[in-house]
C-alpha cells in the first residue's frame, strides 16, 4: 500500500508563524488614515489588543507560537498532506497532485488558525469581549469556537440574508457560545441608520462591519476580530505552508507549483508564504506561486494596484492593493469567501513585484472540478477550494500534454457540508458564469480615494 | 504537549476483520423463512453477492480484508484516537475519556466502512448496479460513495420527507453520481401500490426497503444493499475496534468502559466486538460494553428477545433479537439512526447472554452532553453519537464522585454538519423526551411472528 497520507505528531506543530515581512524586497507600504498619514497603532488599539498589532506591524522572520495556541491546535493540526492518487489516475496525468486538508478543523476551514490566536491576545489583555461580522459564517462559527475556547464571549453580526438562508452556520456559533444577530440590528447606530433607511435590508458584509466595529470602538471590555486581509491574519496562516514543508520533506518530493483560492488573502498567503522564503531567497527559482479568483471578482487580475478603503463605505484606513474600488459590487457567487472587493496588500505588493502569480476561473467550471475531486478522492470541497482544485487539474492536464511529471500542491481550505445548495443549482443547471465588465470596474475604481 | 491524537500509519491497517460469532460462546440463532426452516443462501443469492453470504454465514475468527478495500479505506482510515483532555478538565473527572472518531469518512460516519466492502465484493462477482434505501442520509451517501469507487451505479429510495427536509444530504449523494429518488416512487410495484393508496404519502423506511429489495429482485445485474443489523455488516464495522486496540497500545492505556450508539448495532459492534475477544477469554473479565439507545426506542432495554421481522412489512426473513415489536413506530426523535424496532441479531444474543450491556438516555440529555463535547473538543457531533456522550460524561461523573480514574472509550460515529436543524431545535427549547409506554411495547410485542 503506497502512502498518500503524510501526517505529522502533534509535537511537530510549529513553533512559530513565518512573518514573510523580512525578506520582501522592499518594504509594505503602510496603511494611511484621512489625514493621508500613515495610522498610528493608538488609533488601531481601541479595537485591536497590543500583540496584534505588534504582529501586524513586525519585520521579524520568526514569530513564537503561543503554548495555549498551540495546545488548542492539536484539537485538529497538524492537518494532513494528502497525496490525490486517484484523483491523478483519473486525469492519466504524470503529474503528482498533493493537497493540504484545512477542512478538518472544528468550523471545517483554515479560519481557526487565527481566530484561535487572535482569541488568545484578546484574552492575554483582558478583553471579555469579541465582536465580529460574517457573511455566509465560516469566518463567524471560527470566531465563536475560538472565543469558547479561552472562555471569551463572541457576539457576531451576520448579513441578514445569510442569518435567513444558512441556519445551519447559524446553530454552529451557538453551539460555540457566541450570540449571533441579524444585520442590519437596533444594536448599533449604523445598523439602526440603515433600518430607518431600508427596514426591508438583507444587509451586506460592509455594514456588518461597520456595526462590530462600532460596539467594539465604544466598549473599553470588548474588541474587534477580522478574518483575512491584515498581516497578522496572514501570518497565523502559514503554519499551513510551515506543516506543508515538514511533510513534503517527509514525502521526499516538493512542489514546482502552489495554488490557493485567494479572496482577502489568507488562506492562500498561508499556503504559499513559507515556500515564498527559499524562492525568494533564490533556492526555487522556478516555483510558482498562483493566486486563483473568480472571474466574476477578478482583484488581483484585472484590478488596479493603488490606495483604497478596505470596506465598502470608506470607513477604514486606505491600504496598498489590488482592488476593483471599494464600491465594486459583485455578483452574488456562491464561493462567498472569494467576493472581496481588494485583497490582501501584502499578497498585492508580492503580485505586483512578480513574486507570486495570479488567475481568475469561472464558476461553473470550478463545481465540476469540485464533482470530479470529490468522486476520486472522497471529500466534497467548499465553492472556495474549488477554484485551487480546478486550477490545479488544469495544470495537470497541462503535464498530462507535454508529459512533465511536475508536483502541484493547493490548498483544500474547507469541506462542503455547509455548501450542498450551491452544488445542487449546479446539479440542476441554474449556475452561471459571470465576467465582470470592464467599464464596470473602470467605473468603481474611478471613485478610489484621492492619496 | 501532551499527546492526545493517537495516529497510525495507512499501513497499519488492519488486514483482517474480526468475526465475533468464533467467540460466542452459543451459536448464534439462524434466520427464519416463511416457512419456518432456516433461509437457504440460494433464496439470498437473488439480492447479495456469494462473498457476502459467505461472510454472512461464516464461522471463521479472522476474515482477509481484500486489498482494493484497504486502499479506499486509506482515503480517511485509520481514524484517529483522540484523548478528551479538555472535556476531562471540563468535568474535573479523574476519568480518562477517548474517543475513536468516524466522523473523519467521506460521508461522515462509520458507514462507509462496509458500504465499501458491499460494493466491492458485488462489483467482484459482476454487479453493474446497486440499490439501497436511506432516511435521513447517511447510509444513502455512503453507498453512494462506495459504488462511485467501483464504478457501480447506485440508486437509492429515500424517504420522501426526508428526500424534501434534507437536500444537503440528497445533494452529497448526487455529487457521488448516485440516482436518489423519493420513496414510494413509480419505479416499484410497491411505491405505485403505495401511491395509489396514498397519493401523498410522506414514505417510511420500511417502504422504501421493500422498493430497494424489488427492484434488486427483479434484475439480474442489480443487488441491494443493508446498513445494519446483519452480521456481515458488523463484521466490516469491526476495523474500527481492531483499529483502537492498537492506539491504545500506543497510549499505554486500556478501556475499562466501552459506550457507543445503538440503532441497528453496526457501530456499536464496530468499537465493542474487538475488545469483546479478550473478555470472552477472560482476558478482561472486567471490561463493560454497553450499548446506548433512546428511551424513545429502548429495544435492548424493554424489548422481548425474540424472533421478529427485519422490517415494518413482515417481508424479510425472521430473526432471533431484541425487538419492540415490527410494528412498533418509534417517535421522530432526531437521531434517526437509532430509530429502529429490532437489533442486530448478534449483539442481542450477547446482551442476552449477559456479555454485553445497554442503557437507554433521553433526547434532551444527548443533545446537551453534544454541546458540552463541542465546547471543550471542537467537534459538532452527531445525535446518535450525542447518546454515547451522554453515557461516557455521566460514567465520568460518576468517577468523579467516586474517586475512580476509569478509563472510558466512546464512539463518536459521525458529525453532526448535516444536524444543525436539530440543534437549533434544541437551542430553542423545541426538543422533547418521551418515554415509549409499556403498554405500546406490549401491544405492538402481541403481533410477534409465531415460530
Amino acid at each position: 500500500m503506497q502512502t498518500t497520507r503524510f501526517v505529522l505528531e502533534q509535537q511537530e506543530i510549529p513553533t512559530h508563524w513565518y512573518n514573510v515581512v523580512a525578506d520582501m524586497p522592499n518594504p509594505p507600504s503602510p496603511p494611511l488614515g484621512p489625514d493621508g498619514q500613515p495610522v498610528s497603532p493608538e488609533q488601531m488599539l481601541a479595537i485591536f489588543p497590543g500583540p496584534l498589532l505588534e504582529q501586524e506591524m513586525s519585520g521579524e522572520r520568526w514569530i513564537p507560537i503561543p503554548e495555549p495556541v498551540r495546545e488548542i491546535y492539536r484539537l485538529w493540526r497538524p492537518s494532513p498532506l494528502i497525496r490525490a492518487l486517484r484523483l491523478e489516475q483519473a486525469l492519466g496525468t504524470p503529474a503528482k497532485l498533493y493537497y493540504k486538508n484545512e477542512g478538518v478543523s472544528p468550523a471545517g476551514s483554515h479560519k481557526p488558525n487565527t481566530a484561535v490566536p487572535q482569541a488568545f491576545y484578546n484574552h492575554q489583555v483582558g478583553i471579555r469581549r469579541l465582536t465580529t461580522e460574517t457573511g455566509a459564517g465560516q469566518w463567524g462559527s471560527s470566531m465563536a469556537f475560538a472565543g469558547q475556547m479561552f472562555g471569551i464571549d463572541v457576539r457576531v453580526f451576520m448579513v441578514k440574508v445569510s442569518y435567513q438562508q444558512k441556519p445551519s452556520r447559524r446553530s454552529m456559533m451557538q453551539a460555540w457560545g457566541a450570540e449571533v444577530f441579524p444585520s442590519p440590528s437596533n444594536l448599533t447606530q449604523a445598523g439602526r441608520d440603515a433600518l430607518a433607511k431600508h427596514p426591508d435590508s438583507e444587509g451586506s458584509l460592509g455594514l456588518a462591519i461597520s456595526e462590530a466595529v462600532e460596539e467594539a470602538a465604544g466598549r473599553a471590555d470588548t474588541n474587534y476580530c477580522l478574518g483575512s486581509v491584515l498581516n497578522h491574519v496572514l501570518l497565523h496562516q502559514t503554519i499551513i505552508g510551515l506543516e506543508a514543508k515538514k511533510q513534503f520533506e517527509k514525502a521526499g518530493d516538493w512542489p514546482d507549483v502552489i495554488f490557493g483560492p485567494c479572496g482577502g488573502g489568507s488562506s492562500f498567503g498561508g499556503i504559499a508564504l513559507p515556500f515564498l522564503a527559499d524562492k525568494a531567497a533564490g533556492k526555487t527559482p522556478n516555483l510558482r506561486l498562483v493566486a486563483v479568483e473568480p472571474t466574476s471578482c477578478p482583484t488581483l487580475t484585472k484590478g488596479a494596484y493603488a490606495y483604497d478603503y478596505g470596506d465598502a463605505s470608506g470607513y477604514t484606513p486606505i491600504m496598498k492593493m489590488y482592488t476593483l474600488g471599494h464600491d465594486f459590487m459583485p455578483p452574488g457567487i456562491h464561493a462567498g469567501g472569494l467576493r472581496y472587493h481588494g485583497d490582501s496588500p501584502l499578497i498585492s505588493q508580492l503580485v505586483h513585484e512578480g513574486l507570486m502569480e495570479a488567475l481568475a476561473v469561472p464558476q461553473v467550471a470550478t463545481f465540476e472540478a469540485g464533482v470530479q475531486f470529490a468522486k476520486a478522492e472522497g471529500i466534497i470541497p467548499a465553492p472556495e477550494s474549488c477554484h485551487a482544485i480546478r486550477a490545479a487539474i488544469d495544470e495537470a492536464l497541462r503535464c498530462k500534454a507535454t508529459g512533465e511529471p511536475k508536483t502541484i500542491l493547493f490548498n483544500l481550505t474547507g469541506h462542503g457540508h455547509f455548501d450542498m445548495a450551491s452544488y445542487d443549482r449546479y446539479f440542476s443547471g441554474k449556475l452561471e458564469d459571470f465576467d465582470y465588465p470592464a467599464e464596470a470596474i473602470q467605473e468603481s475604481l474611478a471613485h478610489l480615494p484621492k492619496v
